[in-house]
């Protein structure tokens, strides 16, 4: 089946979703991370692979925390970093969001890192442009956000090692979690054997099974013996929605306590893609607990950006340095 | 004539406007930017001829595509860039112009790159900075925007080779473009023997014949014959206005079709500085279609600002190298 | 007595205030600067001594003067620097100010440069990062903006070579003022033998000759016989307020005019830490005079950051070198 991501010779080309992606694929991400996670202790955080390279931060849609992991992993690989927040810019101007990406191209971009709020704009972006230039999605709508679950991942092997004998929990807003969708896209891929989802009928999309996982809409049920929970972030926009009945009921139902948690095995890790919710869905007592491997999540998500873009932009540095 | 761009030796020190420049000199930015062009297609696409050198993007007016072509071009000179939006800061504070750039020479810059909505604004900065502070003018108000004018010039010789014999025909509102100003002085400069304008007369300047220019008010007549055909930016402010009757009209008059370009020379260029209204003064088959170069545009565009910098920063780094 | 700004062994570890620092440290900061100046008037402006360093500008109220000095500063000593303006991002998300903290620590944070409108920020985020993370206190609420005192310091030793003996008055509104606050205790602990603070009796801390100064109500009798004026920016939001009775009355009373500063000692300087506003606590003929060293601050500004950051990153550069 042909795959947007991949070169005729099975190389990664872009990341735009975690759907559809071999394993070696994300096994040969996760491997070139762990080398970028020593590069973050040194002395001088930086390595020579993507010098003289100019790398678009493309942010149609506002998020400072995404925007500046990429903006670190870029600079720590020596690229040029150009921030763009195209709402405020050339999109009010009436140019289409194509003339825009042309126009980028051709000052030479070599790489775009796209936010969009609409489902499928990084697809379209790298349907549209040459032949050597790379796309990585950084989340688009609904859809996906596949650099969150390679991170995820990440965190995941490094605190259990291997993949194949897991029980993971996703818990909460599954329906409109892009997150989510990747996370659960890149646990099948990797193997693991059982994925739950938990969460309120509202906020679970119908025929999730279908993608491999089984639903639960009580949390002792379903984080009964897990290795791993994975919350969701609520968007404070559910909350005074038709979907939810109020903060305090979520919270009572869903949040993850410190009394729930006591249900998963005792050496489960909490992982959460931020920015946290404190006292919706999670207890500031799980937060900062022994379990919660939040921050870690975010030290890992450094090496594991510069790991995608490093494979994109040049697929073997080692044999060409 | 004493001319505040000129160092008394002749050099550049600023670039304010074409007006008053010498062949010579648009010639030189030319041609170093023919070896800047090379650059970018190098696999590290940098030279560190502004290494250590602090470039501030002061721009009084919003422009993210402008502001990034310059961010680009000092980033591949190995500049320092710093990024100033000044509408939102310094002057909300009640400082004036020149108290800001008084502070920021303070701060060592060696250039200001300006963008303002006033007419003059880039001359008042430069005539006021120290003698080691160069101007780059990056538009101001319906005056000048030399640097666009420059790549437009690059672009034509890169395609027709030479401006002796051309025939060039600017089509629009030429009246609130400081794009086409510009234009006709750098044109008119070269030597090119036939200026054209073409647009409505509530769109053409009173006595616009004066830099040298024809004036039509029919595209079929104005278009016969000519190599290339320079689109204008309709604002859309303007359309609403009492200038314009209405969009499509504006289109159905001087829109450019491939039906209208068929006057021109079959081997005619088509260009555009963007960012375009497709429909309203462009049809898209024309954009898109062979004769458009409008993306080449952008590309030169920052073989050109990088020449125009390298030039003011050091007028011979090749000797000094 | 604990200072948290300081390692067991004396060194600097953060940069929070002036209060409590040993007069040592000071001079530290302002002989290493003396170094940086130097540096600012090469060919190249950079020095390699934050190489690979990630320096976070967090910026919870805008500044786009202060942030400026700060990204420069950090430039130049090689850093890579990450503006985030926080107001508009995580903290309009529900994130609270630690776990925003917590998480670009988790980025590998070297430096974090904190602007807040809330006294204590800085502190409590020194207080919470780990221990190879420096906070620099780039001005909280009411109570402090440290490297604003150290350039005073350093242009002051510039121009008068010694502090012990000294007069010098601070006029205008020190009861809102951080800049003063941190004046006045970098003041006497490099043992300045008179400090005066002159001002209406609204804009006045009470008690504040605690602190070791003198006040006057008076310009005339508080400026007789200074070696040094340092006026500070009345805010635009006082002037209309019951603080005050008007622009014309304030500057009556308390703007510098050459006729007031006859008052002063004949080789007096006159420093303002900007922006100013002109004809409201300062006249043009003194800001622009002979006698203003204002513009030479914003210089020494840049290299006393330098020194700052420098020193936090590394105490001994020149030793590991």
């Amino acid at each position: 089946m042909f795959n947007p991501q991949l070169t005729p010779e099975g190389h990664l080309k872009h990341l735009l979703t975690i759907e559809g992606l071999p394993p070696a694929i994300l096994f040969q991400i996760l491997d070139r991370a762990t080398e970028f996670e020593a590069v973050a202790r040194q002395e001088v955080k930086k390595v020579p692979h993507l010098q003289g390279k100019s790398i678009f931060n493309l942010f149609f849609e506002a998020s400072t925390r995404t925007r500046t992991t990429f903006e670190i992993a870029a600079k720590r690989l020596s690229a040029d970093v150009i921030n763009l927040n195209v709402n405020s810019s050339s999109q009010s101007k009436g140019e289409t969001l194509l003339d825009t990406v042309d126009n980028l191209s051709a000052m030479q971009a070599d790489m775009f890192v796209v936010r969009h709020a609409e489902s499928g704009a990084a697809h379209l972006i790298a349907s549209h442009v040459g032949p050597d230039i790379h796309v990585i999605n950084a989340g688009d709508g609904r859809h996906a956000h596949p650099t969150q679950a390679l991170l995820d991942m990440y965190t995941i092997r490094h605190f259990k090692k291997r993949f194949e004998n897991l029980r993971v929990a996703i818990v909460g807003d599954v329906l409109h979690s892009r997150v989510a969708r990747s996370q659960i896209h890149a646990l099948t891929t990797l193997q693991v054997p059982e994925v739950r989802v938990i969460g309120p009928k509202t906020l679970i999309p119908r025929n999730v099974e279908r993608l491999g996982v089984r639903v639960y809409h009580d949390m002792v049920q379903g984080l009964k013996g897990v290795d791993v929970v994975i919350m969701l972030r609520l968007q404070n926009e559910r909350m005074n929605g038709a979907l939810l009945p109020s903060r305090d009921e979520y919270f009572k139902y869903y949040g993850l306590t410190p009394a729930k948690l006591a249900h998963a095995r005792s050496d489960a890790i909490v992982m959460h893609p931020g920015p946290m919710n404190r006292g919706v869905e999670i207890h500031s007592d799980v937060a900062d607990g022994v379990q919660s491997v939040i921050l870690k999540q975010v030290t890992f998500g450094i090496a594991v950006r510069m790991a995608v873009m490093s494979l994109l932009a040049a697929p073997m540095p080692h044999s060409a340095a």
